[in-house]
């Protein structure tokens, strides 16, 4: 009979043949989304296809299976944090997943996803919510049905977020969200009620392309990425990949009348490309090498989007050569720039949110997605309960349902459980950056001059290098001494509202 | 038991997933070499092994060969020309080299071809054939060993030439390349001696980067390249892959210096992908949807780039466009030009030689490779009797053998086989455009209005759609009426030198 430590290692060898597979489906969809041919769509779908099926095989396989049980009853995992035991336990995780899911219902959602997003499309375009109101229900039973092979939990809809946020539940995303929403909406109001108007058309003017492009570049490397072990193209929406241990590729679009668009574009897959870089390539492949959840990594994008990109110490390091790049900015002072991209206004649109606003659209989502998978919100009143919440929200009432419900493509693609990650990430971002400028002293005189290693050696060494090893909410007590709570982020938010908007 | 067309059915449908995973390299291949981070090639090696690993089981699998074997003793194929007979002849062959080479010398080849390579690049450098040799002796025993377990065979090359050029033998080209070659070797020496200069340094000059990359689009794009089924990159060295039926990729490189590099690689590189565009994708991952040998698709190159794309005719379309591209073209006149694009002189090196001592190049590679996997030639005695045949081909001796017999890098990566298709390209992309300009009529007048149709009309329907239907040798009866012969190719070259040096 094999020993432990042999068995762990066969184990550590099929994971790390399966993930060949799986990031060979990432290298075919990211040239599908920067290099295709506008003809190839198809037979790439067919090779994803594929794959898919290949990896799914590997990880239900009976020997992945006899290895994590020779292995979960041996002494060689008994310590819940050593990479052994981080390694069975998050494959146990990911096998079990996969297994509980019969292939039926997996190909039924691969196979009414694109279906009900093309319904979306038109019903978006029509501005009518009763086009894909049948499509939505249909989505939603599958979910359900998802959710109930996947279960038993306390409510339906904690099944559909373990995928995107290990160990959480709606009951703990509401009880954190509850004590955002109060403060949040009252700040919100309160800046509209200041009077100051936020200089957002500032940001409009001539920007060609070809200095957008290499301020991207300039600032991603600025931050720390490493471009020996990555790429910057341009998709149609921007996005962080990861091939492999050396390969990160971030993507970005630009608008040549609005370069903060494309600046914050690429802080924020930058961000992403940074956790990517700095998760422990000795692991690669296994869970110790992954990252810890979806709300986790947004909380790197948005950490150096929002708590960096946005902060008056980084424009002025960043901000003279935007000058340099773009005449029409000669006009605009620093301080009237930092005001600018600190502008809030509620809007209808989550993509076109500020960072304060933002959150409100994400609250609002996750608490109709979880109503709607509970049963105790109908489709049909969905439209609604939309324009109810945006009204007690935002104190907006959407014109139309394109403006309104029918934004987000995620739930026709059966992306339900996703929305809350958003806004962890920026709690998340405001704690852990909360903790690293008690921890580092005057990080903005650092900013200033363009140096941004400290904060991300904070980041490497407490988030980075931990990879899967502990849940969001444990990696985070540990982290910062606390659980997870809305007060860093209302903090962040109320000062910034101080600086720019007197209130 | 199921019918022949079930059977055949299964059958395709199996030669189709596997061309998923073989296309899936093809998409990890050209991600490589143009767009790969410097840190990441490890990864992508093991990718790569994987994914060959894969198709070679599924190509050696009991179900694949008894699907082949139920359909071979079945009437389903009696017409050794039908769809279903080419495929299950072909799927044959191919099965039958994967089964007859043990997976032990396949991982051997594998394992000393990188190192060879190394070591031809350290000789290379330091221009010492000594320090090669012991690698070469290594590759050929290898390839001995390869021909043995592929035979038996009248030549042990035959086994090994099969890869490229299936069912020509030694012989065969032996007798093709022994009419071109004094016919040739007397050409060339008669343009040498003619007084008349090439003009050849015309072609250097300013040359914008953005200039060649917008003239290479248009030159690809005016011969007939569908853009919605490809693309047009850089990589260090030109090349053309075929990613699905409906994604081919050109790459090209370019030199400020020197337009016609980059020129007439595209043009090179285009003929292939036209070749790869024009196979019926209907039958997509199947033998009868594929190209029919090296030569073959090597012909489709050499016919654009040199038969169409060094015509005076075609000039009077396309410089026009040169010369409004870059200015340091205006001093020079078309006819300038043309003879500069078509001068012919004896050098070292194969890579850089025109249109006709191209071929006395690779006879001499020819001659020298069979005797080497025959042993009549020792590696020992190679650089001299490389640089014997240079003396009598093309009157230079090589002043080091990095000029000299160190040159390419196919030997050391056991590429043995793979040089007569160079010129097998020629002979059938001469004795091709003769019978088109013969079945088309005048081509001048449309080649110089920037009117291809007409020509790649003509090989779609003789060549391309044709798949693998035929071997080289039967297609080109079939095409010409003739069996491949030297003089088509001996009248272009000796009518060019006519027109250019009046000899």
């Amino acid at each position: 009979m094999p020993t432990p430590a042999k068995t762990y290692e066969a184990l550590l060898s099929e994971l790390r043949e399966i993930s060949l597979l799986t990031y060979t489906s990432a290298v075919l969809g990211w040239d599908e989304q920067t290099q295709l041919p506008r003809k190839a769509a198809g037979f790439r779908g067919d090779q994803l296809s594929l794959l898919a099926k290949l990896a799914h095989e590997r990880l239900v396989s009976d020997r992945l299976n006899e290895l994590l049980s020779a292995l979960e009853s041996s002494p060689f995992v008994a310590d819940g944090d050593s990479d052994a035991a981080v390694n069975v336990r998050e494959t146990r995780r990911a096998v079990d997943r996969e297994r509980k899911l019969p292939s039926s219902l997996v190909e039924e959602l691969a196979r009414v996803g694109p279906l009900a997003q093309q319904a979306w499309v038109g019903a978006r375009k029509a501005s009518d919510f009763s086009e894909f109101a049948p499509w939505l229900e249909r989505i939603l039973k599958l979910k359900r049905q998802q959710a109930e092979c996947l279960g038993p939990t306390v409510h339906p809809y904690d099944a559909l977020l373990d995928e995107f946020e290990p160990g959480d539940t709606a009951a703990d995303i509401t009880a954190v969200f509850e004590s955002l929403r109060g403060p949040l909406v009252d700040l919100v109001g309160r800046i509209a009620g200041s009077g100051r108007k936020g200089k957002g058309s500032l940001l409009e003017g001539d920007f060609p392309r070809a200095g957008q492009e290499a301020l991207s570049r300039e600032a991603a490397k600025a931050i720390g990425f490493d471009f020996d072990r990555g790429r910057l193209d341009v998709s149609a929406h921007p996005f962080c990949t990861h091939l492999g241990p050396f390969d990160t590729r971030l993507t970005n679009r630009y608008n040549e009348r609005h370069f903060a668009g494309s600046f914050f574009g690429v802080m924020h897959e930058a961000g992403h490309g940074l956790y990517q870089q700095g998760l422990p390539t000795d692991h690669f492949g296994t869970p110790r090498g992954e990252y810890v959840s979806m709300g986790i990594h947004e909380s790197q994008s948005r950490l150096w989007e929002n708590f960096v990109g946005r902060r008056r110490s980084f424009w002025r390091f960043f901000y003279p050569r935007v000058q340099a790049t773009f005449p029409c900015t000669a006009r605009i002072s620093e301080d009237d720039w930092h005001r600018a991209v600190n502008h809030v206004e509620p809007g209808f649109i989550r993509v076109e949110a500020d960072e304060a606003t933002y959150n409100l659209h994400i609250l609002l989502r996750f608490e109709l997605e979880t109503a709607l998978i509970a049963g105790s919100l109908s489709v049909q009143d969905l439209p609604g309960a939309w324009n109810e919440k945006m009204k007690a929200y935002l104190g907006l009432t959407p014109p139309d349902d394109a403006r309104g419900v029918l934004q987000d493509i995620h739930w026709a693609g059966g992306g339900v459980g996703y929305f809350p990650t958003y806004t962890l990430g920026n709690l998340y971002a405001a704690q852990f950056f909360e903790k690293a400028q008690s921890d580092l002293g005057d990080l903005d005189a650092s900013f200033a001059q363009g140096e941004f290693a400290p904060l991300l050696g904070w980041l490497r060494r407490n988030i980075h290098e931990e990879g899967k090893r502990f849940t969001a909410r444990k990696l985070v007590v540990r982290v910062t001494g606390k659980p997870l709570s809305a007060a860093p982020l209302l903090a962040h938010l109320v000062g910034n509202a101080r600086e720019i908007y007197g209130v």
